[in-house]
């Protein structure tokens, strides 16, 4: 199993990456790599372009060139683009030896829901099913999807005669979700008898990122392999396959390459699954590093506001990326508390991370005398307040400009539900870490960071005190939201649950609490699709996952 | 044909805009509403919300309630959302009639490419095919695609026995499409013997406006009735249609009306086709003027800099909302020319809308001096560019939050394609109105709105001067850009065509320039993603048409 953290569209590199590991899998029977391995996943509207696609065959045709005894399977798109008189493209693995490309399968079941668009993209596969014979066994095989649709390819393979059965994946992590994918998994193996190689992606890419993961299921239902989560890994296996004789109805095989004597039976290391909350940290970590570097970055800075979410961000950013490369600026206005600054300081002196502090007051002041002389009056109340979060954005921005960094956003999934930000403000900057983390969940991140063999890293203080966005005085959130313990599960209720008000009522929510906060929500669309990407990690994360119409005016 | 401005998400809104033509349509046989009447077009995952279906199926038990002897076919979202035990939701038609609901057709094909996402939020119809005799005339309805596809429910309607082919649509306005539709439903009447009655939906929705321009075509290949373009509309038509002897293959029909004489018979006024500058600029008036009032606005301001992108777009705004609900804000810098500050203060005098100025150079100082504090040296270049846009970003915004006007942001195509803008500098704003207008296009829109009767209204110094973002001493767009006349072919075949690098040389385009256009398209991809929504009114704008990865290796 060949973990790969490919990246989209550098065809060069992720050939590559597959190269590199070939010294590794010398003497093994198939190395499989994860879905779209060659061209990086998802594609999005790239597979549209008929030159890319025709780029991404060659690259295949270079792997097959270096393939060697052990056969290679690799992910990537087939086939002219969709609308073009050949067809469409479609989502491909091939499997190469011995220097040539052997076959090619296409998967069958495209999923085009939540993250995915596949029905955009691809055709389905629709040529007749044949197996492989690699090692002296006969190997089915399958592309992500395909694995988890009732009436999928699986059943034909193994009532065809597969002993082994490979899946190519790009899925994305959510919360819960590897426990999904190992049922699916394990169940396929049981019911059909036969072992289940399973391979994901590793990686960030946008929105996703791809956890890895990788494992076997022996037909007795267990787990005989992982792969570790999050990080690039070759695990060799040796799977015992009871041979299955061919039947009448047996499909076509093609032969790839005789039985070998392996007189020393491999067994993968078995891996401790990560703690929920280990798993997810891993995810932001992973997420973050990703966009940064594949975007060709190596530094990052932050507003450091001595709250929970700078703080949690800045640590996550400096186990992404170092803390060398984590740059954190402190801008306290007149309303910003001592001990906002002091929190701030502490944290960036444990994490090691630089730091700077400017004092907007100056631009502050500039601004509203530029304003009052406009306006004929002093701005006030919402105006004053996001007046100072973009000064604070255009401070960040020019920081990023001049010494080219990328700006990190540090506003949580609770926050950006109920637009509680300030649009070109603090949601101005290239990659918003947590926007998909409530804010009870950033406590918990924020402890349970804490609690590592390096920690504490946020000072106490910080988790402690209130949460205050400090842009008028006395500022509390619980001022105008109702607690987060009450706001986070109706936000969670509403959004990933899909309930319209009177059932939200009906679950014994507060009836006046659910218009207020579904109102803002639902208001707050327009700024949602003007910040920026973060990191998907539960089932239904604002962006490719909850695509409503702006102008909207559904408020059931 | 009842041509109507349905909003998204707004039952109530649209059921009362369907009952208030009820008296208009009182003694025809039949009224056709566009696609999704009752629920507003496209609905995105509103329709992923069980409780917004069942919703909907109350609005359109209450159309029914009003209907009488002239039979109403109305458009709905029907079922429950996909993947629900009940199998998914169909974009249907209802048919109405003397108080019931005598009916429903779902759509067969589901586009699922461009603009469109109808395999993510619909499951297609697969309920054998019906007829409705409605004024003695044995009629079968579709939905819009249904129309364009191959092998669509259109053949089995006609050799079923229909003697008139009635289409609802939503079909989004770009360059070219009215033509295009003509020939569809051209072609669908002639091939097929029937007239065609074609109804369109009308209005701006997010980033796509409908124009109306609904028809009906003879079996002569004669358009014989088109309501108008971008406004709402009911036409009345009296169709000859040839009585059709039921076949023995006839498709089972569902009595609705008996034909009634009508001595005196209707002919819809012809109506001239506007020419192509005139249908563009009628799309961003109606673009513009829906999203600013659907969203529950009045007034827009916007940045006047004296460059034709603002004048356009203020004039345009002026034409959408009326000039009195347009505030334009000139905001000088150092940089700025004398003739800027003239040519945008006689603009605003001659369309006579509200203007202030800001001189900037006092933020700016106060912003430079806090940044030198920080960074050891005093801002230059880009970053001070940005710095400047930013600062005219963040007074607009302060204008609109304290006034309650949204900003309209003034960026073309060729900017926004080769990145020169500032992200939440000048991109910061409600909607981008010329987003998908090309450099070259916005000085013909210019011209054109000039050569109008009430005409001219933008300064024609603002039209000949060279371009300029004037963010230093003497900038013009031509010193960092190819000329207009060569750049924007060339993005439009990268943009439009999906073209290769390598394919756009060998289409003749110099292969140094290719590759620096090219790569800065590629790397303002992030930009795009955070600017605000803007009117599609090519085959290819940049947003729903054109879906590529922010992370993105791929140079080809």
């Amino acid at each position: 199993m060949v973990q790969t953290n490919s990246v989209v569209g550098d065809l060069d590199g992720n050939v590559e990456r597959i190269r590199s590991v070939l010294d590794q899998v010398d003497g093994c029977d198939l190395a499989v790599f994860p879905e779209m391995t060659v061209a990086g996943y998802p594609l999005e509207d790239l597979v549209l372009k008929p030159g890319f696609v025709t780029d991404c065959r060659s690259a295949v045709e270079v792997v097959a060139g270096s393939s060697g005894s052990c056969a290679l399977v690799i992910g990537f798109p087939d086939g002219a683009p969709k609308g073009s008189a050949s067809g469409g493209v479609q989502n491909a693995a091939a499997v190469c030896h011995e220097g040539g490309l052997v076959g090619v399968y296409h998967k069958r079941a495209l999923p085009n829901y939540d993250v995915f668009d596949e029905a955009r993209h691809f055709v389905s596969g629709v040529e007749p099913l044949q197996l492989y014979e690699i090692g002296g066994i006969r190997v089915g095989f399958v592309v992500c999807e395909d694995l988890w649709v009732a009436d999928g390819p699986v059943g034909g393979l193994v009532e065809g005669g597969a002993e082994l059965l490979v899946a190519i994946n790009g899925s994305p992590f959510h919360r819960g979700m590897l426990a999904e994918r190992e049922a699916v998994v394990v169940a396929t193996a049981a019911s059909s008898g036969v072992p289940v190689v399973y391979v994901n992606l590793v990686g960030g890419q946008d929105e996703l990122v791809f956890d890895g993961g990788s494992m076997v299921a022996d037909p007795a239902g267990q787990i005989i392999a992982r792969a570790p989560r999050f990080d690039e890994a070759v695990v060799i296996v040796d799977i015992d396959v009871t041979h299955v004789p061919v039947a009448e109805t047996g499909l076509p095989v093609i032969g790839v390459s005789d039985k070998v004597d392996r007189p020393d039976h491999v067994v993968a290391t078995p891996l401790d699954p990560l703690d929920p909350l280990a798993e997810l940290y891993g995810a932001l970590v992973t997420a973050t590093r990703d966009y940064v570097t594949k975007s060709g970055f190596t530094d990052i800075c932050l507003g450091l506001s001595g709250g929970i979410d700078s703080a949690l961000v800045a640590t996550i950013a400096a186990d992404a990326l170092g803390p060398d490369h984590v740059h954190g600026v402190l801008m306290p206005s007149r309303y910003s508390s001592g001990h906002s600054v002091s929190d701030a300081t502490e944290l960036a002196t444990t994490l090691g991370i630089d730091h700077r502090t400017i004092h907007i007051e100056d631009a502050h002041a500039s601004l509203v005398g530029l304003l009052e002389g406009s306006l004929g009056t002093v701005p006030t109340g919402p105006t004053d307040e996001n007046l100072q979060a973009r000064i604070r954005g255009v401070l960040l921005m020019a920081h990023a400009n001049s010494l080219g960094w990328l700006v990190l956003t540090t506003g949580n999934k609770s926050e950006s539900a109920v637009g509680y930000s300030t649009l070109y403000g603090d949601t101005a900057g290239a990659f918003a870490v947590i926007k998909d983390i409530y804010k009870l969940t950033v406590y918990e991140l924020a402890r349970w960071r804490n609690a590592q063999i390096d920690g504490p890293v946020i000072p106490e203080g910080i988790i402690s005190k209130p949460p205050s966005a400090e842009l008028r005085p006395d500022q509390r959130d619980d001022q105008s939201l109702p607690p987060y313990e009450v706001l986070d599960p109706m936000l969670e209720a509403y959004i990933e649950g899909d309930l319209t008000r009177a059932e939200l009522v009906a679950d014994g929510f507060d009836g006046e609490m659910v218009d207020r906060i579904t109102q803002l929500v639902d208001a707050a669309e327009f700024k949602r699709r003007q910040t920026p990407p973060g990191t998907r990690v539960s089932r239904k994360g604002f962006g490719r996952d909850r695509r409503l119409p702006v102008v909207n005016r559904y408020s059931g």
